[in-house]
């Protein structure tokens, strides 16, 4: 087992990392921007290094200095928590040659997954369901035609390298095919140095369900049960649960298998996700896999009792994993909200600031996990997520009404939250039963709750 | 069920109860002295209503006012907490004629558990292992001096009317005891209106072991796993602990039948706590019976999954109980440690204060109870203990390391705290071991504690 392991990633997740290192008897080098020189990680780690300024590419994404730390500090292991480094095929690597455990999947695997198109056929070989769409790569706009007239349209055209939107179009006839297809080759060609592209049908409206996977180096892999990630506002994550409500006990059951098989097919090791789209008639497709640990894990903690952070600590030390298939279970419901420093009622602006005072919620089935406290300064250079909310509960009545109590204890002065937001968007028929999709909120729930706001600013 | 619950307390333990309401969809109404107008349980109420001054005796003690503003408000029932009134015969009583539920046990219950001696009487008729020590009460020095010879010296005797360290006196030799008794009656008469006095053989070096027992209006009572309460510093807990790790699964089995024949002995209803003394050969003794919630219940509710304060709220609403003792599990363990606003270097001094920041630990497994937030004020005029952080894991290194972390997370600027001393405490090898007894923080601990403190000081 490690001595020390340096986390290269701040905030909550930083935090969290920590946690997990004490009750491990591990020392916790962190690193941080000088924006974050007063920040809760600092403060809570055993050590802190300076890695370059507020920037995210000077510091939080600055390779060079992060493995310059760790070498420094005599850390023998890098965890990356999610964003920044997390998936960079690269940093891995470099990880490897200075010999550090880069507490993740080795870098090939990261290679592999990155590239969605090899992601994507990998899967398709190995009988792992894929959206309908292009085997491997699309030559030209002319075999991209004819592949969305044989799955029909619409259909989506994608970067291979693609992510944070770009390199995609989404296309809903032939005459815009050619067109399309050229101007997301070229800002695929600009963006990532990189223009081949793939397809797949458009499956909407779905379910976003992920399955979390563990594998450890020794040939042993779980999976536990799904998450439904649905709620979502430009395909970012809002608020997530565990188990999904609406998917039966053979569903999961055959969920999980393929999840396994996917596992088993790249030789997949330390923790990941496994991310599905789930059509109206309850078929998956396999979306992408998240070789990385998720913002979201904290609600599979709690329903599946298993220390997620711990195993990848355990598993990139070459030990088991602490469970084998058999032994997992769902213990009731969880659920997480997400307190993001943002503006609702104005375009979801970002906002930084200083906390003055800050009330938090807690209480029997209450879970926090925060990276700032009163007194702290919001800065703007990074994401707007500050605080997790976590609701568990022996069954999903009660963790709903559980975690909007708990929003509705959580107060904060200084900075304009998304709490309020939160709380109607849980308050929703729809969401109370379950039944939301993908598009719920960007196309139903927001021009909803941005009228009621108007009305009431104007009956102000 | 009720649809508004009046809660005749303050702190954590009146969000607690509120939260638990909140859940029920039952209103709260609050009840506040003058000098808690600004206080977290008067935020989070639904209602909320001034019931005197900063002094207990004209507010938290003021049955009249609490009635009438339960009355006022519309509220059908009271849930007292602990402390103050709710163990208070009277005021159930004083409920009782007003047609408010008093959620605890019939006031004649109270009544009976109140008076030591006549517990003590009725558990002996009922074969429930009692202290060894008089039947019923001591008429005079000369009856109570044939009793402690038959049972050994060191002896304590004791109004039976008893409580907060009055009217009592240990007697180690025949010599000393007529005067004891007499020094000891007259006191009684003087506190509490009421001479009659009992004599208990000392039980010393024990463990402070209690069953948290539920029962219904409709014959049903569960008991659920020990807590061990010996941390003590001059009979006040300290820190708490669920299950107690040197007691068998058989003796486990053995104590709750005990607590069950006592509970349907005297007819028990709604939540209650007996305590016993257990001797170093695992001989239990009844010592008393709380009619009452206590402090510590959030550990049981973590390890058995049971929420106490809704069980209480049912069964007062005349529900069944929501288990039954075949569904009664241990699931992993659990600590809770007192976080108050105290001065141990200085004779755990009250301290009264302005919280100016205060950062709360979290993460898994980590539940906070706390009755004050950043901004808030302590006031001098009550109890201590301002939050309770609770830890939960599934094996006992687990969770001390857990609580121990969390402890090291808690900050606090403005007010003067135990926390260094709870981290202290926890940190000893008898504790590690779960060996401690009663008299450990009394006689080894604290001079230790102070010793090392004192050196530390001039140090400095």
């Amino acid at each position: 087992m490690f001595d020390k392991v340096l986390i290269a990633n701040r905030g909550e997740i930083a935090i969290r990392v920590m946690r997990a290192l004490r009750e491990l008897g591990i020392s916790s080098v962190a690193v941080y921007s000088t924006a974050d020189k007063d920040a809760q990680h600092v403060r809570e780690a055993d050590e802190a290094v300076c890695i370059g300024s507020a920037q995210p590419a000077a510091s939080y994404l600055n390779m060079q200095n992060i493995v310059s730390a760790a070498l420094l500090t005599g850390a023998q292991a890098i965890h990356p928590g999610y964003g920044f480094l997390s998936e960079s095929e690269e940093f891995a690597q470099l990880c490897e040659e200075c010999h550090l455990t880069f507490i993740g999947p080795k870098s090939q695997t990261i290679s592999l997954m990155g590239n969605k198109a090899n992601a994507r056929m990998t899967m398709q070989q190995n009988h792992v369901p894929v959206i309908p769409g292009s085997e491997g790569f699309v030559q030209n706009s002319q075999e991209a035609l004819q592949i969305a007239q044989e799955v029909g349209f619409p259909v989506m055209i994608k970067a291979a390298a693609g992510g944070g939107g770009k390199g995609i179009r989404k296309v809903t006839c032939a005459e815009d095919l050619a067109d399309a297809f050229l101007q997301a080759q070229e800002e695929a060609q600009l963006s990532f140095g990189d223009n081949r592209m793939y397809l797949e049908k458009v499956i909407s409206p779905a379910k976003h369900i992920e399955v979390q996977v563990l594998a450890d180096q020794n040939g042993h892999a779980v999976a536990l049960p799904e998450r439904d990630c649905s709620l979502q506002r430009r395909q970012q994550k809002v608020i997530e649960e565990t188990p999904c409500s609406v998917i039966q006990d053979d569903e999961r059951q055959n969920l999980q298998e393929v999840a396994l098989r996917a596992v088993k097919a790249i030789n997949y090791e330390n923790v990941g996700t496994i991310e599905f789209l789930m059509d109206p008639q309850h078929n998956f497709y396999f979306m992408e896999m998240n070789t990385r640990i998720q913002v979201e894990h904290s609600i599979t903690e709690e329903v599946s009792q298993v220390d997620l952070i711990k195993e990848q600590i355990n598993i990139a030390a070459g030990q088991n994993l602490s469970l084998t298939q058999a032994d997992v279970r769902i213990h009731g419901t969880a659920i997480e909200a997400r307190i993001n420093a943002e503006d609702p009622l104005h375009g979801f602006r970002p906002q930084a600031g200083h906390i003055q005072q800050m009330t938090l919620p807690g209480g029997l089935g209450i879970r926090l996990e925060s990276g700032v406290t009163s007194g702290d300064n919001v800065s703007p250079f990074y994401d707007s997520m500050i605080i997790k909310i976590i609701a568990h509960a022996t069954n999903r009545k009660l963790v709903l009404r559980r975690i909007i109590d708990a929003l509705n204890e959580f107060e904060i002065q200084g900075l304009t939250t998304n709490r309020e937001f939160l709380v109607a968007l849980l308050k929703q028929p729809i969401v109370q039963q379950g039944e939301y999709l993908t598009n719920y909120i960007d196309k139903e729930f927001l021009p909803l709750y941005t009228m009621q706001a108007d009305v009431s600013e104007e009956a102000d």
